[in-house]
Protein backbone atom coordinates (compact mmCIF):
# COMPACT_ATOMS: atom_id res chain seq x y z
CA UNK A 1 0.00 0.00 0.00
CA UNK A 2 2.61 2.34 -0.46
CA UNK A 3 3.13 5.10 -3.42
CA UNK A 4 4.75 4.48 -6.80
CA UNK A 5 7.42 6.91 -7.40
CA UNK A 6 7.11 7.13 -11.06
CA UNK A 7 10.47 9.07 -11.65
CA UNK A 8 13.42 9.39 -9.30
CA UNK A 9 12.75 12.99 -8.86
CA UNK A 10 9.75 12.16 -7.27
CA UNK A 11 10.99 9.56 -5.24
CA UNK A 12 13.62 12.46 -4.18
CA UNK A 13 10.78 15.15 -3.61
CA UNK A 14 8.87 12.75 -1.44
CA UNK A 15 12.23 12.09 0.61
CA UNK A 16 12.50 15.77 1.13
CA UNK A 17 9.06 16.53 2.00
CA UNK A 18 9.15 13.41 5.34
CA UNK A 19 11.88 15.53 6.21
CA UNK A 20 10.39 18.75 6.22
CA UNK A 21 7.33 17.27 7.90
CA UNK A 22 9.48 14.94 10.57
CA UNK A 23 7.77 12.24 8.95
CA UNK A 24 9.66 9.29 9.69
CA UNK A 25 6.98 6.62 7.99
CA UNK A 26 6.64 8.83 4.67
CA UNK A 27 10.68 8.64 4.88
CA UNK A 28 11.80 5.51 4.75
CA UNK A 29 8.59 4.71 2.47
CA UNK A 30 11.16 6.71 0.32
CA UNK A 31 14.11 3.62 0.61
CA UNK A 32 13.73 0.81 -1.45
CA UNK A 33 13.14 -2.24 0.03
CA UNK A 34 14.42 -4.69 -2.46
CA UNK A 35 17.67 -4.14 -2.00
CA UNK A 36 20.54 -3.45 1.26
CA UNK A 37 20.14 0.43 1.40
CA UNK A 38 23.21 2.59 2.87
CA UNK A 39 23.05 6.36 4.46
CA UNK A 40 26.17 8.25 5.60
CA UNK A 41 25.38 11.17 7.45
CA UNK A 42 27.79 14.19 7.35
CA UNK A 43 29.12 13.08 10.67
CA UNK A 44 30.60 10.74 9.19
CA UNK A 45 28.38 8.03 10.20
CA UNK A 46 27.65 5.04 8.12
CA UNK A 47 24.14 3.24 8.47
CA UNK A 48 23.63 -0.01 7.04
CA UNK A 49 19.79 -1.37 6.28
CA UNK A 50 16.18 0.07 7.30
CA UNK A 51 17.14 -0.51 11.00
CA UNK A 52 19.77 1.63 11.12
CA UNK A 53 18.87 4.20 9.24
CA UNK A 54 15.50 4.59 10.45
CA UNK A 55 17.07 5.26 14.20
CA UNK A 56 19.57 7.25 12.70
CA UNK A 57 16.69 9.54 11.13
CA UNK A 58 14.44 9.08 14.10
CA UNK A 59 16.73 10.57 16.62
CA UNK A 60 17.67 13.48 13.48
CA UNK A 61 13.98 14.46 14.18
CA UNK A 62 13.73 14.19 17.55
CA UNK A 63 17.12 16.75 18.11
CA UNK A 64 15.62 18.96 15.12
CA UNK A 65 11.72 18.68 15.68
CA UNK A 66 11.14 21.28 12.71
CA UNK A 67 13.26 21.81 10.31
CA UNK A 68 13.74 21.75 6.43
CA UNK A 69 15.92 21.06 3.69
CA UNK A 70 16.42 23.33 0.14
CA UNK A 71 18.17 21.50 -2.29
CA UNK A 72 19.69 22.68 -5.64
CA UNK A 73 20.00 19.95 -7.86
CA UNK A 74 23.49 20.12 -9.43
CA UNK A 75 23.70 17.20 -12.03
CA UNK A 76 21.89 13.94 -12.74
CA UNK A 77 22.82 10.87 -14.41
CA UNK A 78 19.60 8.46 -15.44
CA UNK A 79 19.82 4.95 -16.78
CA UNK A 80 16.90 2.21 -16.93
CA UNK A 81 17.40 0.85 -13.57
CA UNK A 82 19.78 3.28 -11.16
CA UNK A 83 19.52 7.06 -11.17
CA UNK A 84 22.22 9.10 -9.77
CA UNK A 85 21.74 12.97 -8.48
CA UNK A 86 24.52 15.44 -7.29
CA UNK A 87 22.98 17.61 -4.96
CA UNK A 88 24.11 20.96 -2.75
CA UNK A 89 21.38 21.27 0.12
CA UNK A 90 20.88 23.59 2.35
CA UNK A 91 19.23 23.26 6.15
CA UNK A 92 16.94 25.34 7.75
CA UNK A 93 16.46 24.77 11.69
CA UNK A 94 12.77 26.08 12.76
CA UNK A 95 13.81 26.04 16.24
CA UNK A 96 16.46 29.10 16.05
CA UNK A 97 15.90 30.17 12.49
CA UNK A 98 19.15 29.28 11.38
CA UNK A 99 20.96 28.05 8.19
CA UNK A 100 23.44 25.35 7.81
CA UNK A 101 25.06 24.07 4.80
CA UNK A 102 25.75 23.69 2.21
CA UNK A 103 26.00 20.17 2.21
CA UNK A 104 27.09 17.81 -0.53
CA UNK A 105 24.86 15.05 -1.09
CA UNK A 106 24.77 12.04 -4.02
CA UNK A 107 21.64 10.32 -3.95
CA UNK A 108 21.42 7.27 -5.66
CA UNK A 109 17.78 5.59 -6.98
CA UNK A 110 16.98 1.96 -7.78
CA UNK A 111 14.17 1.31 -9.88
CA UNK A 112 12.12 -1.79 -8.75
CA UNK A 113 9.04 -3.20 -8.51
CA UNK A 114 7.54 -0.49 -6.72
CA UNK A 115 8.54 2.30 -8.62
CA UNK A 116 11.60 4.46 -7.59
CA UNK A 117 13.62 4.19 -4.71
CA UNK A 118 16.24 5.55 -2.36
CA UNK A 119 19.06 2.83 -2.39
CA UNK A 120 21.74 4.76 -1.46
CA UNK A 121 22.59 8.95 0.08
CA UNK A 122 25.83 10.30 0.70
CA UNK A 123 25.76 13.45 2.40
CA UNK A 124 29.07 15.25 3.54
CA UNK A 125 29.61 19.06 4.49
CA UNK A 126 30.79 21.18 1.56
CA UNK A 127 34.03 23.65 1.90
CA UNK A 128 32.93 26.95 2.31
CA UNK A 129 33.39 27.71 -1.66
CA UNK A 130 30.90 25.83 -2.79
CA UNK A 131 28.20 28.31 -1.00
CA UNK A 132 28.77 30.62 -3.67
CA UNK A 133 28.75 28.81 -7.03
CA UNK A 134 25.99 29.40 -9.62
CA UNK A 135 27.46 27.46 -12.38
CA UNK A 136 25.46 26.55 -15.33
CA UNK A 137 25.32 22.83 -15.13
CA UNK A 138 22.72 23.92 -12.43
CA UNK A 139 20.10 21.04 -12.65
CA UNK A 140 21.65 19.12 -15.83
CA UNK A 141 20.10 15.52 -16.92
CA UNK A 142 21.67 12.96 -18.72
CA UNK A 143 20.16 10.18 -19.81
CA UNK A 144 22.43 7.18 -20.41
CA UNK A 145 21.79 4.77 -23.07
CA UNK B 1 44.50 4.00 -27.07
CA UNK B 2 43.33 3.93 -24.07
CA UNK B 3 42.84 0.73 -21.40
CA UNK B 4 38.84 -0.49 -22.06
CA UNK B 5 37.80 -1.81 -18.42
CA UNK B 6 35.36 -4.86 -18.47
CA UNK B 7 34.19 -4.37 -15.09
CA UNK B 8 33.44 -1.71 -12.82
CA UNK B 9 35.80 -3.38 -10.21
CA UNK B 10 38.60 -2.94 -13.32
CA UNK B 11 38.20 0.55 -13.28
CA UNK B 12 37.93 1.14 -9.54
CA UNK B 13 41.41 -1.02 -9.37
CA UNK B 14 42.91 0.89 -11.75
CA UNK B 15 41.89 4.13 -9.85
CA UNK B 16 43.54 3.04 -6.87
CA UNK B 17 46.11 1.15 -8.29
CA UNK B 18 47.12 5.38 -10.09
CA UNK B 19 47.04 6.80 -6.59
CA UNK B 20 49.51 4.51 -5.27
CA UNK B 21 51.81 5.37 -8.14
CA UNK B 22 50.96 8.88 -7.98
CA UNK B 23 50.15 8.57 -12.08
CA UNK B 24 47.89 11.99 -12.76
CA UNK B 25 47.47 10.96 -16.38
CA UNK B 26 46.80 6.77 -15.16
CA UNK B 27 43.92 8.11 -12.85
CA UNK B 28 42.52 10.57 -15.05
CA UNK B 29 42.16 7.58 -17.83
CA UNK B 30 39.69 5.82 -15.01
CA UNK B 31 37.08 8.82 -15.65
CA UNK B 32 34.14 8.51 -17.90
CA UNK B 33 35.28 11.30 -21.16
CA UNK B 34 31.79 10.95 -21.90
CA UNK B 35 29.92 12.39 -18.90
CA UNK B 36 29.90 15.08 -16.81
CA UNK B 37 31.89 14.19 -13.65
CA UNK B 38 32.15 14.76 -10.66
CA UNK B 39 34.22 14.31 -7.50
CA UNK B 40 33.68 15.31 -3.95
CA UNK B 41 36.91 15.86 -1.83
CA UNK B 42 36.94 14.79 1.91
CA UNK B 43 37.87 18.59 2.21
CA UNK B 44 34.54 19.24 0.95
CA UNK B 45 35.50 20.50 -2.31
CA UNK B 46 33.53 19.48 -5.09
CA UNK B 47 35.37 19.28 -8.47
CA UNK B 48 32.94 19.16 -11.69
CA UNK B 49 34.52 17.83 -15.19
CA UNK B 50 37.66 16.65 -16.19
CA UNK B 51 40.18 20.19 -15.89
CA UNK B 52 38.98 21.16 -12.01
CA UNK B 53 39.29 17.08 -11.02
CA UNK B 54 42.46 16.77 -12.85
CA UNK B 55 44.03 19.77 -11.10
CA UNK B 56 42.96 18.81 -7.67
CA UNK B 57 44.60 15.48 -7.96
CA UNK B 58 47.59 17.05 -9.11
CA UNK B 59 47.95 19.20 -6.60
CA UNK B 60 47.53 16.25 -3.99
CA UNK B 61 50.22 14.42 -5.49
CA UNK B 62 52.13 16.84 -5.18
CA UNK B 63 51.47 17.67 -1.32
CA UNK B 64 51.77 13.92 -0.64
CA UNK B 65 54.30 12.70 -3.34
CA UNK B 66 53.68 8.83 -2.17
CA UNK B 67 50.56 7.29 -0.56
CA UNK B 68 48.32 4.51 -1.40
CA UNK B 69 45.00 3.50 -0.51
CA UNK B 70 43.81 0.10 0.64
CA UNK B 71 39.84 -0.10 0.21
CA UNK B 72 37.33 -2.72 2.09
CA UNK B 73 34.22 -3.25 -0.64
CA UNK B 74 31.04 -2.84 1.55
CA UNK B 75 28.27 -2.94 -1.09
CA UNK B 76 28.43 -3.35 -4.76
CA UNK B 77 25.01 -2.41 -6.78
CA UNK B 78 25.21 -3.37 -10.17
CA UNK B 79 22.79 -2.87 -13.04
CA UNK B 80 23.80 -2.71 -17.08
CA UNK B 81 25.10 0.74 -17.36
CA UNK B 82 25.56 1.84 -13.38
CA UNK B 83 27.29 0.56 -11.06
CA UNK B 84 27.89 1.77 -7.32
CA UNK B 85 30.30 0.75 -5.14
CA UNK B 86 30.15 1.67 -1.13
CA UNK B 87 33.64 1.27 0.10
CA UNK B 88 35.54 2.51 3.37
CA UNK B 89 39.35 3.58 2.20
CA UNK B 90 42.57 3.74 4.98
CA UNK B 91 45.11 6.53 3.67
CA UNK B 92 49.26 5.23 4.20
CA UNK B 93 51.18 8.20 3.86
CA UNK B 94 54.71 6.73 3.27
CA UNK B 95 56.65 10.27 3.96
CA UNK B 96 55.95 9.95 7.31
CA UNK B 97 54.91 6.31 7.81
CA UNK B 98 51.05 7.34 8.98
CA UNK B 99 47.42 5.66 8.22
CA UNK B 100 44.63 8.04 8.11
CA UNK B 101 40.87 7.76 8.07
CA UNK B 102 38.77 5.79 7.69
CA UNK B 103 37.03 7.32 5.03
CA UNK B 104 33.67 6.99 3.35
CA UNK B 105 33.22 6.64 -0.29
CA UNK B 106 30.42 6.21 -3.00
CA UNK B 107 32.37 5.36 -6.49
CA UNK B 108 29.75 5.51 -9.17
CA UNK B 109 31.13 3.84 -12.54
CA UNK B 110 29.07 3.90 -15.97
CA UNK B 111 29.48 1.76 -19.17
CA UNK B 112 30.45 2.77 -22.04
CA UNK B 113 31.92 2.46 -25.31
CA UNK B 114 35.00 2.34 -23.24
CA UNK B 115 33.93 -0.18 -20.61
CA UNK B 116 32.98 1.18 -17.03
CA UNK B 117 34.47 4.34 -16.07
CA UNK B 118 34.49 6.57 -12.97
CA UNK B 119 31.37 8.78 -13.07
CA UNK B 120 31.50 10.57 -9.80
CA UNK B 121 33.27 9.64 -6.49
CA UNK B 122 31.91 11.01 -3.47
CA UNK B 123 34.47 10.87 -0.29
CA UNK B 124 34.09 11.92 3.66
CA UNK B 125 35.62 11.12 6.45
CA UNK B 126 33.77 8.67 8.96
CA UNK B 127 32.86 8.85 12.42
CA UNK B 128 35.26 7.27 14.51
CA UNK B 129 33.11 4.04 14.50
CA UNK B 130 33.39 3.13 11.47
CA UNK B 131 36.75 2.21 11.70
CA UNK B 132 35.99 -1.10 13.28
CA UNK B 133 33.04 -2.19 11.54
CA UNK B 134 33.77 -5.89 10.48
CA UNK B 135 29.89 -6.66 9.81
CA UNK B 136 29.22 -9.92 7.14
CA UNK B 137 28.59 -7.95 4.11
CA UNK B 138 31.73 -7.25 3.85
CA UNK B 139 32.12 -6.88 0.08
CA UNK B 140 28.57 -7.76 -0.56
CA UNK B 141 27.27 -7.58 -4.23
CA UNK B 142 23.86 -6.98 -5.73
CA UNK B 143 23.16 -7.36 -9.84
CA UNK B 144 19.77 -5.75 -10.11
CA UNK B 145 17.95 -6.60 -13.11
Amino acid sequence: MSTIYTTAEDAEEAFYDAIGRGDLDALMATWSEDEEIVCIHPTGQRMDGHTAIRESWRSIFESNPRFSVHIRSKVRWESMLISVHSVVETLFLEKDQTTHGPMLTTNVFIRGANGWRLLSRHTSAAAEAADNDDDPQNGQKHTLH
